[in-house]
């Protein structure tokens, strides 16, 4: 399996993006700074998906830059992606595993301990925490774990752990300190002006946690 | 790969069967003599869609009946049905054929004799066509192909033809004798009052094909 520097994750939504063309957002994403990109499409049909995946997936490729498919393990196989990331609603860990084999990353979205124990327990090779803040952009929000919340998952669990959910340039800092290996965000650089500059704010501030 | 018995496929639609409980409604599909399964749920998360998958597969295999599941390659291999439908809208044959081997069914959806002729050199296992009549049951309708036009395709193909649309008891007979290996229905089973029944008489309707 490659090895993935957690840092910042780009969660590229294409809701979240829409009116603003996904492949330049993402581009500027990782020109920014992004360390890996998964990519979102919860509404799209399943061959509009798979098309986008090809062009995110040359997209990625060119930067090295790892991607990771929400939801669809078929797609992450066609698109040859890194991983693919499951929520509560989507595959169990066990059934994405027999079909991806050991190749591929599989994360899991977590809100509580005991989900983060039992997803490392069926073989996650990484965690989505969250949401840590309140946040807009997914409308079933869950209640936010905080930075407390966070550090007892952090307890529970040795795989990686991407915190997720209303993470800004503000707090991002203090959620690497917290025990987070990176963060991930949607709107933290899709819904801004400028995604470069915004990209690049949110890795500094990462990079700035335990320098004092 | 499994023998298909192709007469009769119920097309188990989760939308036109809501309100009806989709297992009972296949059960009595199956008693009343269809021969294949295909599950169809366009609009359930992952997880909702796999799950019905599990009890579906659960309730075809008790039955000795094949199972296709509709788009999802990935629940295809995960409750471990015969094989996988795909639309135009859905992942292309190649891809799916990749990730599913040899021994896995891959159906495709064709609506012109170019698409029929290309599913087939893609390494289609079989072709669902039509629709054959107007149908009030898939929004994104096409034109009709008739009896004529089923024709032409069987001309065109080797591979078996599910035909769909519009089919009835009134018309399943001369669908078969224009060629189609079998016929494939959505409402003319699953809106009925009497599914057993229904059933029952579109499988008399195709029995009685070339019987003159």
């Amino acid at each position: 399996m490659k090895r993935i520097d957690w840092k910042l994750c780009l969660v590229a939504d294409v809701e979240t993006a829409a009116g603003k063309y996904i492949i330049s957002s993402i581009k500027e994403a990782i020109e920014g700074g992004v360390s890996l990109v998964q990519l979102r499409a919860k509404k799209l049909e399943t061959h509009e998906f798979f098309e986008l995946s090809l062009k995110v997936r040359e997209t990625t490729k060119k930067k090295n830059i790892p991607l990771i498919i929400n939801d669809r393990v078929d797609i992450t196989l066609s698109c040859n992606a890194d991983g693919v990331h499951l929520g509560q609603d989507d595959l169990p860990v066990s059934y994405a595993r027999k079909i991806l084999g050991k190749k591929k990353l599989i994360g899991v979205s977590v809100n509580t301990e005991k989900e983060a124990e039992e997803a490392e327990k069926r073989g996650a090779d990484y965690l989505g925490v969250g949401p840590i803040y309140f946040t807009q952009t997914k409308k079933d929000i869950k209640p936010p774990l905080g930075v407390e919340g966070l550090r007892e998952i952090r307890k529970r669990v040795r795989i990686p752990i991407l915190a997720i959910g209303g993470i800004s340039v503000e707090n991002a800092r203090e959620i690497v300190e917290a025990g987070a290996d990176g963060i991930a965000v949607v709107s933290a650089i899709l819904a801004t002006e400028n995604i470069i500059k915004a990209t690049r704010e949110l890795a500094q501030a990462i990079s700035q946690a335990g320098n004092d």
